[in-house]
């Protein structure tokens, strides 16, 4: 039986998780491949803290360079996170001809492009199932199922974190602050949750979804990004009023010579299967011309469900090794030269529906006044919502807009608020037909 | 670029699918796999029925064996049903050393061993993603993505017959008869339903994954079927009004040395993500290891998602062609050699939990019979229900039982069955602790 050695570069939690199951799996990996899968190397600056894991002969090293330019070594796992030095690993190990395997979306989002090139000049594989979704298997499902479907359409949550939060606030009535509190004190929040909070890793993700469904060079820098920071149990109330749900989306479409790229919060319908997604799960709901609607719902972070997806990459990476057909599917789904660079729609330029919320004060004419603004911008109302006085004298207003151009709205909004009639800045959360 | 030439034998709804996405689709499918993917021929016994497909140089011939005999051909797609002629048709191309790509899944549960071991012999592939599942990746995944994990539980919806009917009776109080009938006339129902309504077609898919899942030869035989004739508005109220929702599912659970493998209408709670999936729609929910709780969800049939895991499979086969790596991925994902047999539990020995509903007689003493010969047979009731007489004097009584036998259950209720205190056969459904 063929040997496979692997390196991993970056023990923590889920280098620990890969390792368990290339040690604990051995035969079921034996059984299913024909190969064995050797854990060879570990490298990684701490390599004192015992990680629970029953390594075996398997050596633990401090240089990612031992890993890196050793002959021997076939696979290059980095789980380093962050994009500089996790950067230089993946080049280095790319530029030995080695295979990598990665979890790490920052790094992809942000250099994928290099990366997919420099493994093209080398002729080797760099896979990546574990960093969007975790277990679900949404990148083969990408490039290998959907491979005769023009994808329309995704909407995903991505990010546990935000995901537990809202649930919380919805099923609590908590404000945004507790439910970070409580989300970090059960794991499901990083003590500096910003990138999470703030929508960036689910726009790392989003970015990497979007070129492989669409054939695109990977773009990160033009997705609109909002976070869940503003989100209160007030706009949760109202919205399970209308049926809806809030959830921190990542959206993709494409359109005749753009796509859609962008991640905020977006009020959804109770009949969309993503609404039910709740806690710390995650999903991807994707709309392509053949299947019709699909979902893919799982663990989209965790030690052992991202260990699972960073696994199945290794076992199709030694099935390439064992075949000798390195490459056999395009990094991006699409071989190189057949890549395109796609434009993203500007913000401004986006068509959809908005639930606006704004603290009115109690006085006659103020409704005429805030819909007279959004009616010189053409926003055309569909429903008005208002709320009893509260403690501070304003009165919640809530309005539900018919399609509108987004840069109408933050016109008339930047009118609105310049007025005596509300007091703050409005509420705007987009809202998603039938996503 | 390479040509890989195809051979559809079968110009029904799904051929015709395929040959759609052949057709039209020809130019993404070379940007992605940078192979022709060229439709040679299509025999059909029927090749004046105009299917809307524009051919352009595909031959149409009535004879199988001129796709079967054809040297230039590569894959050849078998869509023909049943497993009579097609069994002979698969058989005959996998000897002439053909890859066969199928969507039959009454063929592969019924003599899938024997077509896998001819496929080994001849060294091609045998592909069948469209079998289960319609256009979720269900195989893949299983072959592929989940390769590091121990499959615990598989429950499904794997049939949208089935499925339609039961949340037409869900929603508006339907009787079976008067659902089957919508179904019909929708087209979600054949006008010979007896396949789909009485759980074979969903036994089939099982079989598959089963295998698929544990290592496991497929066994049709030993599956425990049941279908949904029984299941009446009653059922579901009392259902909704404990949090159930009732699905026909498809039940694998691997235990030390057997599997469980059952098909019946079953109660989960409506915290479950299948409770959700409504009329056609399909649901796989896979409990594993490493991963922990995941869901597949989309169309389980119908002519574009079908012909869409055909052309998946299609796709893998031909850059197996291109690489010369054909069998790749074992046809199981196991290896043939490291396949078992392992028994299926026998459903007299299965331990659940029961919804028992009997048509009770309106006088004293009754409740006390049923619940002593429920108790006799060491059958514990968690919980009495009894909603008011009925138009024929009877009295509805529902028990929800704890864990007990089949073999018990099946024991007492023909006891019961026996007395004066109830009329007719009492309702059985199984109910599943958090599928």
């Amino acid at each position: 039986m063929k040997t496979i050695n692997i390196g991993i570069i970056g023990y923590g939690v889920v280098g620990a998780g890969v390792a368990t199951l290339l040690t604990q799996k051995k035969e079921l990996l034996e059984a299913r491949t024909g190969a064995i899968l050797n854990l060879k190397t570990i490298a990684d600056i701490d390599i004192t803290t015992d990680r629970g894991v029953e390594l075996g002969n398997t050596a633990l090293v401090n240089d990612a360079l031992d890993v890196i330019n050793d002959p021997d070594i076939d696979i290059v796992v980095e789980l380093v996170g962050g994009d500089t030095i996790a950067k230089q690993f993946t080049l280095k190990a790319l530029e030995k001809g080695k295979h990598v395997v990665t979890a790490n979306k920052a790094l992809l989002a942000g250099h994928g492009n290099e990366l997919v090139k420099t493994a093209r000049k080398n002729q080797v594989d760099l896979a990546f199932e574990a960093s969007c979704g975790g277990c679900m298997p949404i990148i083969k499902s990408l490039r290998e199922s959907l491979v005769a479907n023009n994808i329309l359409s995704m909407s995903a949550i991505l990010n546990g974190t935000c995901n537990y939060i809202l649930t919380k606030i919805s099923q609590d009535g908590s404000l945004f602050e507790e439910a970070l509190k409580d989300a970090q004190k059960l794991g499901f929040a990083e003590a500096e949750p910003s990138l999470d909070v703030d929508g960036h890793d689910t726009a790392h993700k989003l970015a990497i979804l979007n070129s492989l469904a669409h054939g695109m060079e990977i773009n990160l820098k033009d997705i609109h990004v909002e976070g869940i920071r503003n989100i209160t149990p007030v706009d949760i109330e109202f919205a399970k009023s209308f049926g809806y749900t809030i959830k921190l989306l990542a959206i993709g479409k494409v359109h005749e010579d753009h796509v859609e790229a962008r991640v905020h919060p977006t009020m959804i319908s109770n009949a969309n299967p993503l609404s039910h997604v709740d806690h710390s799960m995650n999903a991807i709901a994707i709309d392509a011309d053949a299947t019709g609607k699909t979902m893919l719902y799982g663990h989209g972070a965790g030690m052992m469900p991202t260990a699972s997806a960073v696994l199945s990459d290794i076992a199709d990476i030694a099935r390439n090794i064992i075949f000798n057909t390195a490459r056999r599917v395009p990094i991006l789904g699409y071989p190189e030269d057949n890549i395109k660079k796609i434009p993203i729609l500007p913000m401004d330029e986006l068509y959809t529906r908005y639930y606006l919320r704004f603290e009115a004060q109690d006085h006659p004419g103020v409704l005429s006044q805030i819909s007279g603004i959004l009616g010189e911008n053409n926003i055309s109302i569909k429903s008005v919502h208002q709320k009893g006085r509260q403690s501070n004298g304003k009165v919640p207003v809530v309005m539900i807009t018919h399609l509108a151009k987004e840069e109408w709205v933050q016109k008339a909004l930047t009118k609105i608020s310049a007025t005596d009639s509300v007091v703050g800045d409005p509420i705007v959360i987009r809202i998603e037909e039938d996503a």
